[in-house]
């Protein structure tokens, strides 16, 4: 059956049918369909609006259709989506008391309702890889709690720390995108089923009771707002978006990171390619495509804002446009987040050279500075200056951090402060030792290994609560 | 005092002073970065890191530079930014043991702690303004149970509903960003503070105590996390694009409403203006700025987005560069929500016509096949055709909407269906009648007098109770 | 053979691979490769770089794989991209001396070149769609030229105009978009091949000999800049993206000028749509989507842009990622072009329908103002003030637009200035009616039948010259 | 006098006021709004439109006014903008006959006029500090012609090349920008004055004339896309992002390259800083809110494409909006050229490490296997194997690039190829030594001194005949 037939006459030309046409996309949420169709079926028998013999067969021809799989519906993109093709089914099927199952609900509510659905599945299997992304972490992080790196800022040396505290780094990040798609799920978790094409419906249909059969977490109730809204999609992409823009600072410091100037990890072989023309390239092309792919989610993030700006109530075409770049930006933003995982999972941490760098540059200056104050009570700022000075110094003279002793530093603070130090040499040694520096940062949230055991240990305790959830 | 002078020989040009200087949104932070300061100094005395006196005179200092307010300061761009002018502010003040409020952290986390602070201020007071959009929405809704409208979907004559129903779809839009800004808040309320320049420090200083008294509601725990993550601004401009963009279709509709063509609202003489040349003119100015102003949240997010793509940890001071936008986005969000609401509290909307439009294009053509259903257990899609070859053969035959009777459905039921409808002309007339349809449309959410006061009622309760929290 | 097969030791996960892959977009650019490949090899014998005769065979399998199509490539995703397909299977036909084939030349070239030749292609493509579009509003225009309707600006009536006028919008828009993508094309058709990896090669390649065999219009000379600048696609999806922004201006007045209160514009049943429970609905739908699609041009774009952001030099994979975006924004932005030309091209217009809304609401206003001026030398802002007092009096009044006679005019005068203005009552009759102020819009770009005529004129003359070029 | 006071009676509430007005950036076209007014007040005289005293009066009010300067208009911001303001000031001193210059034209035109006239200087004064960028780097590249590097693709070492290489490849991107910018001018460079509120006007202006007087190379035709196209400003917009994109690679590599790790440049103090708590570090924060500003100015793109998506002609408020962000991205685009510019001039090339580099990881593995192909007439894929194969080799035995010798590859050739390569000690010395390829790279485009000064030699007639222009 064809809808156009009461109302419109011509057929729409093959362009026209091509260019507005979802069928792609609608395959997504076939199974959603039938659930959400059956669920309906179901209440209009309890509440008494359809015949009651008329409902089971609709629901047991849908169930049927289940069994069959996509494949068995006859696609004809000029009936033009997903659930005409799935009542043709069951018409052809049942015959026309097929069309009872629409009683009391519009194509408006129905696909908002499918991809509800559908959606919040993606959104509870992206969490899920979150949650073994984070264990992957915890397990790096393990290892190296006595791994040796210099922190950057600025991309510049600024103090020595570990690669674990690194790694729980990326871990607090993703555990907040996590949260973020936790809690855009809770508006992706509702129901506008029965908001019809707008207005509800005069037929007395329990809603609450549609969205129980369908294991929603509530109703959206306002039912123009039902069918209108695409604000839980926005959000879901902007969550994803997000999580891209925090896996693509993994990419680029692995990218950078296995540079031969930095030679801080090593990608495995098998997140690696060569060159077509330099024989000795190994390049870390997972990582880079990974960065690329940010960008695409970005993108997709814009498209969906930028389509739902200054758009009148209620339902207007332009929100099917919106769905394949959700899609799009699911499985683009899980794909992410799993290669990232098992790219990460791969590499090899140089430790030697992470020491090698952290003792090259200065990098344990705060400490000295630190020192200075806490040895000889000289007000911070005081002793930023003295250790300034001093590296600027040292620079000068080719004097090697570690070269650096209680007298060099004497000399410098007479300059600047008018008196010396008198700063104990083994002190000093200590203070430039970025193995005892980081034994000290010993703070919340610090890189110490004991206070990151203890961080390695809140986060365990995070993920259990989810997954016992 | 000037931080180069240790290690930097050369003064920044002009140009590089002003091209990177945070001077002017530096502004929005003094009072945080005060109050972060006695905060810091008050721990690191309990704690014993600093001496006693010391400590006390620095916060006796801060406190000064609170009363006195920002033009204390004599600021000099040449020192950068607004925690060294307030660093020697209190060195001016009581010398050089001013130096110790630095112990222990860095303008890293400093920086972030004074965004965070001000942020969540800024959330609450949108969070409230929401809430007295909430308060008009309802209050119009109040008036306007009654007040018949043709509702649109692709805008065209949908059904027909009231013009409360319509405000209550923009009021669970609201709501929604309420929940958002909510829940970004969540992420905005976690002090980094003690992070220092992201690996924390060797003095014992406690997080938790320094969070707790500029009461916030948690830690970012992980040190490199806390000076390097600004996803909680993406989140929140995040969350005030998607409000500016519910807004944006409030704004779309009052100009298409206020159209000569459609006539359904007068914006109020204080929301519009005129033209230079054509002295008739009466403009929905306000509402095509606010729809505009939506680009521009949108703008912010793209450039928030693409600044924080790859970027490697920790600090860098591309982030400085998010801050105006994230400022700007709050600003922006917050007017347009401020003017949406006096704008459209101010319209006049205009019943007759109201009523008018829904009479007149077969807004009522679903109920009509609805009472096939309900009446004569015709399946919807039989319905469907019915009706739909009735409007078209109306159309035709300029027959009126009002003027279809049940002996015309009946010819067109032969033609469709072979057999005649037999429906009652009091039961067709009903059908017909836009009162009587809203009345009869009484589910959850439904336009009826009735769902809509139980839907003010369930508003109202959330209003309350997000006060009373 | 296997590129890796001499560097890296493990082979890419299944994973890693299908991220990575460019198989699917890889497609477009075969035949563009295959050429690449013969007028690379034609120019290593020129010079006499390799053998003359393993020249000719590698330019015969190449043909011959022209002649058989992509199908007859064994491709494995393990070689990873068309040109490893594509060599290999030139190797299988005439053995290693196919390995000729790449001196000179790397991956890095040859794609960027591929991708030129493909895009200089679509561009032209589009181009003589959008001469096709012209030709469409044109031939429109020419029967429009007294078709009255009112212009508006901010939704409001404003004056009145001519349909054809407003079509001549379009056009000039429509053809600015043409001279973009025209421009865009210059920096497009550009031969990058014989930059190689990066640093061109050493073997004495004649890179100009290389371009003119492509057909290209210049050279990309220096070679780090010739494998790592996009530039080209970014500048050919913002053109995009403009014709889509200045095409969703179509749409969107198709969509407000096809609903029921407007009723300017009939489109075709062919472009429209009807709802599965609103049976008496014609809705929009081409329109829509292609609205809709206007902002996945934009999400392209910014898609694009962000990629581009601070990357150094030269090549990076994060490039490949660019390359279906482009193709996407090429495939969209052709067939919103086309499909808004044929559904415009379709419409009715309801010319009894615009003149009733020039007459309607006071768009003759300025007009009246104008002739105060000319026939009274009133200065304009005095003429301004007594129209607009006119208008608010009328409103109030309940007079109508064409009831405003002389003496009414006299007395508003008298009200604002003091003194009559003494009118002749023709002379306000004329000034009143939509036709008579039209054709005396009659300079350069105006609406009246005269000018417009000679817009059409020059528009021809465009094209043609266009078309002969 | 007010606007208003004809037809609206309240007036626009204080906050709609502040909403609503453009003051602030109507400052930047006051001067082309005198400008403006002069040259259409001179054509309405020279048609004999009006008065000509009266149009002498207000020419010598504007002359008088364009003398004082912005601060003698008595600003209102109840006037609403400048236009208003202008015309009071003009009103003032010469009283009501000022009104005469407004006749046959709008504020619609005007400020379309004024943003063209001013948008067009700006662009040229960008394409002079183009130029000027582009002395920069041909200055620096004429210095470093022979200043050995290595080049990288994916961030890894790939090929030999110079610095002087590399800087044109900056040279060529940049270039490109400037021609971007002078075609986005072309259609800048229009003159819609005259197309009034849209439709022009029944006066008999003559708008090439007043096109003439303001310097246009054309006039904007239609009138109604006169009004309402702001496609030249998304264009300079893209362009200008576009120009930040290329701007911001030299930033990302001028961050990288004086890492730590790399140490390849040196970036002068003068656009350095250093830390608060770190006293050790110098940091890149000129290029990095550089790279950071790049994303400012796609943020703009992107505000001003949503802005325009699917408005309806003609002018809607909603434009008004696009200015601001349209100085922004003129401010911040120019400022990031000029800013690169001169850091960019300022720092140090270590050209020994440079060197150090170039020998350290066998980015000479190319020039081997060309040598193959090249001497022994091996195809290059077989080439390309036995140098991959000793690459790993060597890496695998601790063996450095400049020890692989005649014999070593012997070894590999076996394995590989089943026999000798039997090539000359002395050619293979050459082939591995990085001034030797480079001078052998001496095609178009290509790194070798002779080549490069060729391509500097072509970049300076660029130059000349752009100035001369």
């Amino acid at each position: 059956m064809n809808l156009r037939s009461g109302r419109l006459k011509g057929k729409m030309t093959a362009d026209a049918v091509s260019f507005t046409s979802s069928l792609e996309f609608d395959k997504r949420i076939f199974n959603a369909d039938i659930k959400c169709n059956i669920a309906h079926t179901t209440m209009l028998k309890e509440q008494g609006i359809i015949p009651s013999e008329d409902a089971d067969k609709i629901v047991e021809a849908l169930q049927a259709l289940e069994v069959e799989g996509i494949n068995a519906l006859e696609w004809d993109m000029s009936v033009e989506d997903i659930h005409m093709a799935l009542e043709n089914y069951v018409t052809n099927r049942i015959g026309e008391v097929a069309g009872f199952m629409h009683t009391g609900k519009s194509r408006n509510d129905q696909v908002a309702t499918d991809l509800r659905l559908v959606l919040k599945e993606e959104i509870e299997i992206i969490e899920e890889d979150i949650l073994k992304f984070l264990d992957t972490l915890i397990e790096m992080a393990s290892i190296h709690t006595e791994t040796i790196m210099v922190g950057y800022t600025h991309l510049q040396h600024a103090q020595p720390t570990t690669f674990a505290h690194h790694l729980l780094a990326y871990a607090n990040e993703v555990k907040r995108d996590y949260e973020r798609l936790n809690d855009a799920k809770k508006r992706v978790d509702l129901c506008p089923l029965g908001s019809a094409a707008m207005t509800g419906t005069g037929f007395n249909i329990d809603r609450e009771r549609t969205a129980e059969l369908l294991g929603f977490g509530g109703v959206m109730e306002n039912s123009m707002d039902g069918v209108s809204s695409r604000d839980f999609m926005a959000e879901t992409v902007f969550a994803l978006a997000m999580m891209a823009s925090n896996l693509s600072k993994i990419s680029e410091e692995l990218i950078v990171w296995s540079s031969y100037e930095f030679r801080l990890v090593e990608i495995s072989d098998e997140y690696s390619s060569t060159s077509s023309i330099m024989p000795q390239k190994k390049n870390p092309d997972v990582a880079e495509i990974s960065r690329g792919k940010t960008a695409v989610l970005y993108g997709e993030l814009m498209t969906i804002m930028s389509i739902l700006k200054a758009l009148p109530h209620s339902y207007n075409r332009d929100l099917q446009e919106i769905t394949p770049h959700l899609w799009n930006a699911v499985d683009i933003g899980r794909s992410m987040l799993n290669i990232t995982c098992s790219m990460l999972g791969s590499i090899e941490f140089n430790s030697e050279r992470g020491l090698e760098l952290a003792l090259a540059n200065f990098s344990t200056a705060t400490e000295l500075a630190d020192l200075m104050v806490r040895e000889k009570k000289l007000p911070f700022r005081i002793a930023h200056q003295i250790v300034g000075r001093t590296v600027t110094k040292a620079i000068d003279n080719h004097i090697k951090p570690d070269e650096i002793d209680a007298k060099f530093l004497d000399e410098v603070a007479i300059e600047i402060n008018g008196e010396k130090l008198g700063l104990d040499q083994k002190t000093v040694e200590k203070a430039l030792n970025p193995v005892e520096i980081i034994k000290a940062r010993d703070v919340l949230g610090g890189p110490s290994p004991t206070a990151v055991k203890k961080s390695i240990s809140s986060l365990k305790n995070f993920i259990e609560l989810q997954r016992n959830h």
